[in-house]
């Protein structure tokens, strides 16, 4: 989808998104909308963008390595990275130590990878990649750390949407 | 409901409604809000509109025949359809080879064929049929290939609108 | 809660509200937001306020029966119902011959029947009672019909205001 | 978060906030948006806000107490609380003998109290405290009995609202 429109993509942009080797994502109020079911019985359940699917196939299909860091343990996680396919690592206190683990396992650069997330405990990560992207209701304090916002919110599509941006650009 | 204006509609539309002998619908983001509830078990869940099934009835009444497409096999579709007491086609790579499969079916053309879609996995029968239609929040490559696009939005009561509006011209 | 101004309450409609002897409400779109969460294994959830219930036991206080009547036979509204100590019918293909027997066990008059639905298969009802009332979202054929509109959304409080809207003029 | 503006917090609020010794929170409608999610099973589900476990870990960082009180007796609340790992009171008809037994119980005053609610049963607690706190949606009752009222509403980061509010000032 193109919510963003081509000409709004500033040079400096298109020439990070083709460098992008690596894309990895915060799991919640990036896949979700931030909210979390639970229930009497304490089972948690979030609620996620079906068609952010469609946009992680494609950029699969380009070949980019594709993962979700997440610093708490949970089956949440596992059971909506199963479905769609892509790898998952949980309960990183850390999550730029697992970013770094990663780069290494692709033997790429921190500059060739793209994080997407939304909060506080995204900060590090957000400030050490070559393309730090945020959900359009990310909180206030990593916003500015961003060098693109989506104009989706987290669960409502905006993983569908830099997959669909990315692939515009190097397909 | 006639969230539309009679007065709206247009002498084309009328037209293409009267034709429509066979009614196909996507499910996710036209029976529902295009959301999908993970649970820790791994789960799915999807949310709909209760009233959706007022409508069907109506048409159903009608003698036309319904029938939901969708990409994925997944049991939710499945339990929603068996509710509603319409049939339902999974697991179709080519959802247009389904339609196809369809209209020699029931005997009628592609011409007659309403088909209900919200996002680029249904281009292709968007693009075939007499009458397509999207939902008022469908993405925006699919928006211009649709004759009508309803006031409200997937799993808001969009397929109840047109159900309503296709009862109101053929009852 | 007072969302509603009490200068805005007519003469005509307090006697309405004055007269009231008997409560009864539909389920769908009024204790709910008219969504049903469906489940792969084809489990039915409603969302619902929670705060309904604190409007619900002051109306009980002044000793006013209390009914919900819904066309469907759902454990859902069976299971809501209990929560909430209210009574329910359920499978009535036509409320208004459900209503017309509650009547008669109260020993009053349609006229003294508060009703409050959200869709056409409430029409009957909201036709022949004393108090027709709607919520806010209800569908454009039942507003007409109301002599009054909550300014809460049926599943956000629409029940509590109500209630509260009684509890004000007949304590 | 910083949604408050450092500028917009007088010299009072400051005040009060610095004495702050014991933070109590109603459940519905604070951690919640007030919503219930009901199934044909009659389980109940409330739904959260993720981030709310960030601000909750900053204040027990700095060694407040904090408590949940319930009106109700729920395993909704129970479960929460517990993956929050923070105290909760249930089944307490009247909330506010309960902060007076917390409060002695951390020989603190009521004025070292910070109360968050959002509806009519929290009005004593909110009158006798000296931090009283409501959510953006709260009902109308009570929002001029608070000394701050937060920018998001309930269940949607509420919590960790205020929660970063006193840790910006008290750290």
């Amino acid at each position: 989808m193109n919510v963003f429109l081509k000409d709004d993509i500033t040079e400096e942009l298109k020439l990070l998104i083709n460098n992008v080797q690596l894309v990895i994502f915060d799991f919640d109020g990036v896949f979700t909308d931030n909210r979390v079911y639970v229930s009497e019985d304490g089972i948690e359940s979030v609620s996620c963008w079906r068609s952010d699917g469609l946009g992680l196939s494609k950029l699969k299909g380009l070949g980019l390595p594709i993962w979700v860091i997440s610093t708490e343990i949970n089956k949440v996680v596992s059971a909506r990275c199963k479905k769609l396919q892509i790898d998952c690592i949980q309960g990183c206190d850390d999550k730029l130590v697992a970013v770094i683990k990663l780069v290494k396992q692709f033997d790429c650069s921190l500059d060739e990878v793209l994080y997407m997330g939304n909060d506080v405990n995204d900060i590090d990560c957000l400030q050490s990649v070559g393309l730090p992207v945020v959900v359009q209701d990310a909180y206030p304090e990593v916003v500015n750390l961003a060098k693109f916002k989506t104009q989706r919110a987290g669960g409502f599509g905006a993983v569908r949407e830099i997959c669909d941006l990315i692939y515009e650009f190097k397909k």
